[in-house]
């Protein structure tokens, strides 16, 4: 394993107590010296390492090659372990950064000895805090290469993807001298199997960085317009259509616009057709170089474009640290008539909806990319599955080659679909991926207009197929930025534990319950950018643009409750289907009860989703399953965990304001 | 003050990151190096040390002299301190008795280079630790020199005083060089002053170690037997009585009896007057040496023999570590008739029992000498207050002498009264005792006998002097090895600090669940001594005789219990008086309701103290208060502390076997 070689790197040397951990990287029962100055922990970077590492080789089995993918490793004929995975995402750039040199003064990242933005190996170092929360799925923002061009904050996105077939480089970690990032990468997914967590990531295939190192080899793949009128490029207005998508009926309206034909003509054919020795000749001078772009601009007068939303008349500003890839050799054929014949390769509202609107010749190379890029990570690094950014957008065909490609390499391999609408559960199911991302997000925090109900009652047992079940997402605010703060966020999150057909989601952050997002893309808006007192180092900071620390050594957390989540969803995990729910108080939008039983156990969950005032329910289990006695086993409550005790066919139980509680019952 | 001596001498030295302390003992927010093991922590104590009393230093006033009594430092003139003390008990040499030098290999305390056993040094240590779950008030078991000689364990008992006017030397510690125990223990003083806790000792002025330092000065104010006869000696048997105490009436019975009549043959005059010059050339030449006894008896044929119970026909075993002070010169007057002109002074049962059986003639020097032991603590270390032990036993005009003079010098002395039974409260309070031991411990585990509800519904309202609350003394069994254990001790714990007249008391271990007895003398058998598992290196040992370390690096534990409860019991004493209380429920045995309501605020506990089911209980607040709407801010119970929110006059709450919840009401 390169997790041996790591385990020999780290334990060569011997540095200074000067490497600042959060308290909960710190693993139960460690062995090493710290050094502690207040609420702050000190140790010696390699001996902390070392130990971590040394505690995760000696779970492996040998002979095992871990660096596979874990279905295969196990010999899965399937990917059901989606179903009852407990996923905790993150974008490592954010999830391991950290001041280690002096965690209350937060200086530029990677300007000390050590690395302070995100790494691998940090990755590996949180794996023992990860695993004892109960994760078995670790799903990780795009780790592929990104560029810091036309940045929105201080770092580029990890969304703008240079190359989807190299990992960014900045995760390497200087503690590893001059190891390559593809090796830690490896070591990293290793070290996940060997503690039985498998490895999602997440994948970009319509889009690219605007100085994507593929232009050099491709420069056909991309868009290109005039880079002197790049100032008048934005998503033209149609002001006779209101906020809306492109329709075949509306196409007319769309190109005979003014701002339309205006935009048409930004467009250009690429430096490699209009100049093609030059272009070879810029092209070998260039090989290899990561920052052409510029010169490219002024030795050719063209540039790639940046994107922009498939709504019209959308207020959104341009994407400009994106832009889209070129699907189809031709226009789109619904859209054709509409253009004159000379009309270079463009982006309009139509072409970036190609699954609506596809071409008749597709790019087939750039197609071919594509589908590779999932079987190429679970084959090179043995990643156990992925999300499929905004796969609906895609030609439908590509979709489900992507789809189909992956899985056939790896029948354990799972997708997710990046799909918001809980309705289109039944068309991401025929498409062939294994879940979608959701709402609940969105339905959980809306109790008083009954949304929250309704997720739970209506929407969720009926699925086709199971959906992330998750109070936050890195797009979303944070759930212990909403109403009721840290008490909605417990609701929640002890809530997406239990919930049928939910796959419980856990983003990073929740568990010490960070306030700050890390975009601004779903349910938010610009306000939601400053919830943390003005002078805290990252107020106002995006972990999707700028260095962003989580607020660890929190005096508060869920650490614990995870745990005992986890726990409880594993182990009774068979009873979580919506064939064994019976739903209780159907009338009151506020508070829910489900109870899960199977004939001879169940499982309870009553949560009260009133936050100023306690509920007094009257749980009549009897009804349910026949039985005037039960065992009730509360496993989350005011009293003691683990307390069983006989209750007749029906009780009381109080519950306080935003309290859920949740029992084993036999 | 000393204390700074002390910082500047841990300050001035380095040690090595070995010396372990249990994780409990480190303060929160402490900075310095620590090298962790398993779930071990190792200091250098030098570093941990100096940076404790820093610590506590920066926390005193300039030109303050915390060695004298805190009731002093604040000009109070009188000890109602005591009716609202959080008051920690301890035996110094169990408290803070640690494995230093590996926690996991216990062996012979004091055989390291470091302290093992219990020091002064470490009780400062702990002081962060006890200051952060809100005790105001530290008691200790004799903190005097204690004996070896006829001991029951491995080590002497600390009911077996050597002097009563000088500290034990045992509790120096090593990291200290030469400095004397008597300083140490004022630093302690000081320490904890600062804190704003005050220091109570539990004297013995009825017994003494059987080779008791006062001997060589003072061998009349001891009894003597015929060293050659020590085996026959034993609480005569006395067929024609039951167990019983004596009596006048029973006294014909007592010294006819055959068994008495040889038992008296066995006394003996004191060596002195047998033999004055021959004594005074022992005296000369064993001045100043604590081992003299083995040759006194070789010398004189003399011995001072055990102590015994002053029940008639009681099965104990003679209690071989202690003897009996002579408090009269001459026999007790009621029994003078039945023994013969020449009969040396002797023990019996009446004798032992000289409140109800006086001499005539006090022995005037040594009551003086017991009369100035707690001026003496009080004056020349600052000790706050004292527990009386055995005080009932004293003759009643020495008892008062004792408590009289005690506070003539600080009216802010406070005095415990060593008893038990509650209806002793009245002649307590007119004895001028501040408040009584009591029985809590006894009635509060006996829940289905009615017992428990007793305590509070009846004896407890009642009380004309406060009674300690406390589920567990050192005498008493752990409220963790009761029946329902650490639910219990929870349970019972929480009530403790609610109850009316009653003073919190929090047994050393109990925060930490320790289920180990100190001693079996209360409400225990032999059986009790092995709770423990057969492997633990402490099994069957007791704190009173034997090394004997708690079991620190708790799992689970109540220190944060016990901090919320002691501010809870802090910001709400004055309503927790006798008269603002209202009960609820009086018919159920096995749970209890206490309100408290002063016409504006209350506080509201209520107890489900039936450990196998659920209970609903029907709170009718405004029944009480006469309001129909009120303000429930609960700070104990399964939703979040703090939570407030508005009730009607009355409301439903469910509670799960042995949960407490407590609310502060408006």
């Amino acid at each position: 394993m390169i997790l041996d070689r790591i385990e020999q790197l780290l334990k060569s040397k011997k540095g200074n107590l000067n490497y600042s951990i959060p308290k909960e990287w710190l693993p139960e029962g460690y062995s090493g010296t710290v050094k502690l100055r207040d609420r702050y922990i000190f140790v010696d970077p390699y001996e902390y390492g070392s130990s971590i590492v040394e505690r995760i080789t000696a779970l492996a089995e040998k002979d095992t090659d871990y660096s596979r993918p874990l279905g295969r490793i196990r010999n899965e004929s399937g990917n059901s372990w989606i179903n009852s995975a407990i996923i905790y995402g993150s974008f490592v750039r954010t999830t391991t950064a950290y001041s280690h040199h002096d965690p209350e003064f937060f200086s530029d990242l990677d300007s000390q000895e050590y690395s302070e933005s995100g790494t691998f190996l940090k990755m590996i170092f949180m794996l023992p805090f990860l695993s004892k929360m109960g994760f078995d799925t670790l799903y990780f923002l795009p780790v592929t290469s990104y560029s810091d061009k036309f940045k929105k904050g201080e770092l580029g996105s990890p969304y703008s993807v240079k190359d989807f077939f190299s990992i960014d480089k900045r995760y390497h970690d200087v503690l590893l001298e001059d190891m390559d990032v593809e090796e830690e990468f490896t070591a990293f997914v290793e070290a996940a199997h060997v503690m039985g967590m498998r490895v999602v990531l997440d994948f970009i295939p319509r889009t690219s960085a605007r100085d994507s190192a593929l232009i050099l080899k491709h420069p056909e793949w991309f868009y290109w317009i005039d880079a002197s009128r790049l100032d008048e490029y934005r998503p033209p207005k149609i002001e006779p259509l209101g906020f809306d998508q492109a329709k075949v009926e509306t196409l007319p309206i769309i190109y005979s616009n003014e701002n339309v034909k205006k935009h048409l003509s930004l467009f250009s054919h690429s430096p490699a057709k209009l100049y093609p020795e030059k272009w070879r000749d810029f092209v070998a001078s260039h090989d290899g170089t990561e920052s052409f772009l510029d010169e490219l601009v002024s030795e050719f007068g063209l540039v790639t474009p940046p994107g922009f939303s498939d709504w019209i008349n959308d207020n959104q500003p341009t994407w400009d640290d994106i832009t889209f890839l070129r699907l189809y050799k031709d226009h789109p054929t619904e859209s054709r008539k509409f253009v004159s014949e000379d009309q270079p390769p463009y982006v309009l509202f139509d072409v970036v909806k190609s699954s609506f609107f596809p071409g008749s010749e597709p790019m087939a190379d750039l197609w071919e990319s594509i589908e590779n890029i999932m079987p190429f990570y679970n084959e090179r690094f043995g990643v156990d599955g992925a999300r499929l950014d905004m796969g609906h957008a895609l030609p439908r065909e590509l979709e489900l080659r992507i789809i189909r490609k992956a899985k056939e390499r790896d029948p354990s391999f799972a997708i997710i679909a990046e799909e918001l609408v809980m309705g289109n559960d039944e068309k991401a199911r025929q498409s062939g991926y294994d879940c979608i991302l959701g709402n609940t997000w969105w339905m959980e925090p809306r109790i008083d207009e009954g949304k929250f109900k309704e997720l739970v009652y209506k929407v969720l047992p009926s699925l086709r197929l199971p959906t992330l079940a998750g109070i936050e997402t890195p797009d979303t605010p944070r759930a212990a930025s909403r109403p009721n703060g840290r008490k909605f966020s417990r609701f929640a999150t002890i809530l997406n534990y239990f919930l049928p057909n939910g796959i419980t989601y856990i983003n990073s952050g929740q568990e010490v319950f960070e306030i700050q997002p890390m975009n601004l893309g779903l349910d938010n808006d610009e306000e939601g950018r400053y919830v943390l007192p003005p002078n805290d180092p990252f107020y106002g900071k995006l972990a999707f643009f700028d260095p962003y620390v989580l607020h660890w050594n929190a005096e508060e957390d869920m650490i614990d409750l995870i745990s005992l989540l986890s726990s409880l969803r594993k182990s009774n995990f068979d009873l979580l289907s919506a064939g064994n729910l019976k739903l209780m108080w159907g009338n009151d939008l506020k508070s829910a009860g489900l109870f899960y039983w199977n004939g001879t156990k169940g499982l309870l969950t009553v949560a009260n989703g009133d936050f100023s005032s306690m509920k007094d329910f009257h749980i009549d289990l009897g009804y349910h399953t026949w039985k005037s006695e039960h065992k009730v086993s509360w496993r989350l409550k005011g009293f003691d965990a683990h307390s069983e005790w006989n209750v007749g066919g029906d009780f009381h139980l109080s519950l306080g304001p935003g309290e859920v509680a949740v029992a084993e019952i036999k």
